[in-house]
């Protein structure tokens, strides 16, 4: 006598993260508990996503953990999966929303089959995710979702390295402005082919900063070294409604720096509670609204019950 | 009654030091022990280096140690010294060799009058040693030799980094070929004045990793972290003679990885006795003198007895 038994959804958690931290331009990443997606999976035939909750609406079909969790299964001897996503990183604001999809799908698999990939295997293949979203197989924001705290990706050779996890406070201030279906790649179109070597020094130091400063906690060492790059953030702030009057307001407020996280419009701000309230004053005076969150450097993608 | 008592010396000694290491141009550097430099000081009226000694033979007068001592005494109320220069570091083969001798001139000073300067000021007071000897403030030796272990510097804002001490044998080898007196001055004539900013990016990604790599005391991932830059050494090799059979021939060797030391000739390899012995060797074929010493990371300028 056969039974027909429902697999059970193994679930995994992964959080938002902030890329490029101001110099660090497609290098690092920080993981930080603003939002959390969990992917949930179940084997089956085939794959395919069968359910999408929480509180970003996304598509079933052509969602990016269907790449993720196919790429996986492969690697760790998966036939299929259904698979269950729950959205809890709002798209297109610049906090990694599909690297935290991709993240929690990769170890959703590694969860099912029991068995965990190498780091560099584990995020290229989330990485390929990215490439279905934005067209190029970005690694940063996945792997700070995928391992958690500070990260660093290269490509060639590729390489993904953690620095650890910062204990530290700072804000995320995300204005709910109309942003493009192709946000990423228009904030790529401002970007120079070239650049000063002076500027690339200054890139060099400034991510040697960035590094120094969270393996410290050093938030005032951090605030300086965000402000250091002189090749992203002028350009791509002009992306970003009244971003130097929000910068103003937030310096004003006591806080040590800001930078764009990602490709923005949110902002990365390093200060705490009243630096948020500022921001989102300085936005709502430009008639923009807002909001902030004191967030946490957040740990790696991890088992989650289903939400 | 009054006696006329010739006070003491007061020596300490500074570490040789190998600036860039690859993709941290003009940032990173890393203190070792393949030589150092010994600065001496008694208290006197004016400022002249009396004394050289050692293995190399520098000038007495516009020696960067004049420079040096003269900033360091202003800022703790010294009102003049005499220095002793035992000069162990080649000049002129891209180991920081004045920037050990303005390190431990710092540190002279700072035993003489019994109070040290905070890193900023001690590592800008040396960095105009490194003016009158090249003619630009760099910083990078200099905060080697002065802190050890691996440092970084930038200079919008003025900041000095410590990365600690790795746990980490290295091999440096150096051609004795002749080099013009303005060979640093040179080697930045080589360089471009802008580079793409996929380049820029490799730098950042590699000065991340040679960050981590020595944090982990890591070897494998510095021998490929080194390797990343395409922006300086291929333009500094041409050179330096033979450059890339010496390369050949020491990852021949079973090394990990080479980069030019500061602006050449020596290079440092991540590799053991027998890299050092196949750099050698390949030189020699060239119709170079050539030797190499195996490293360790070293500490910073400290108190040493007169030579």
């Amino acid at each position: 006598m056969a039974y027909a038994v429902k697999a059970l959804w193994i679930c995994a958690k992964a959080y938002s993260s902030s890329a490029n931290l101001g110099p660090g331009f497609d290098v690092l990443a920080l993981a930080h508990d603003a939002y959390y997606d969990i992917v949930c999976v179940r084997e089956t035939e085939g794959f395919k996503v069968s359910k999408v909750t929480g509180g970003w609406n996304v598509p079933k079909e052509n969602n990016n953990a269907i790449v993720v969790a196919k790429l996986a299964s492969e690697k760790l001897g998966i036939k299929g999966v259904d698979i269950w996503v729950h959205k809890g990183v709002p798209p297109g604001r610049g906090l990694g929303s599909s690297g935290a999809t991709a993240a929690a799908a990769v170890k959703a698999i590694e969860l099912l089959a029991g068995r965990a990939l190498s780091y560099e295997e584990a995020v290229s293949i989330a990485a390929e995710g990215e490439r279905a979203v934005s067209g190029t197989p970005h690694a940063d924001n996945v792997a700070a979702s995928y391992l958690g705290g500070l990260v660093a990706v290269t490509y060639s050779p590729f390489k993904v390295v953690k620095f650890g996890l910062p204990k530290i406070n700072l804000v995320v201030a995300t204005p709910w402005i109309d942003v493009p279906p192709s946000k990423t790649g228009e904030a790529r179109k401002v970007l120079p082919q070239l650049v000063e070597l002076k500027d690339a020094v200054q890139l060099i130091g400034g991510t040697a900063l960035v590094i120094k400063s969270l393996i410290e906690s050093d938030l005032e060492l951090l605030g300086k070294a965000v402000m250091m790059d002189n090749v992203i953030t002028p350009r791509r702030k002009k992306l970003i409604p009244c971003y130097d009057k929000v910068l103003e307001a937030v310096l004003s407020s006591g806080a040590y720096g800001m930078t764009i996280s990602g490709a923005g419009p949110s902002v990365l701000i390093i200060g705490n509670e009243r630096s948020g309230e500022a921001a989102v004053r300085a936005w709502n005076e430009c008639g923009i609204e807002a909001s902030f969150k004191v967030v946490k450097a957040a740990p790696g993608a991890r088992a989650h019950p289903p939400p």
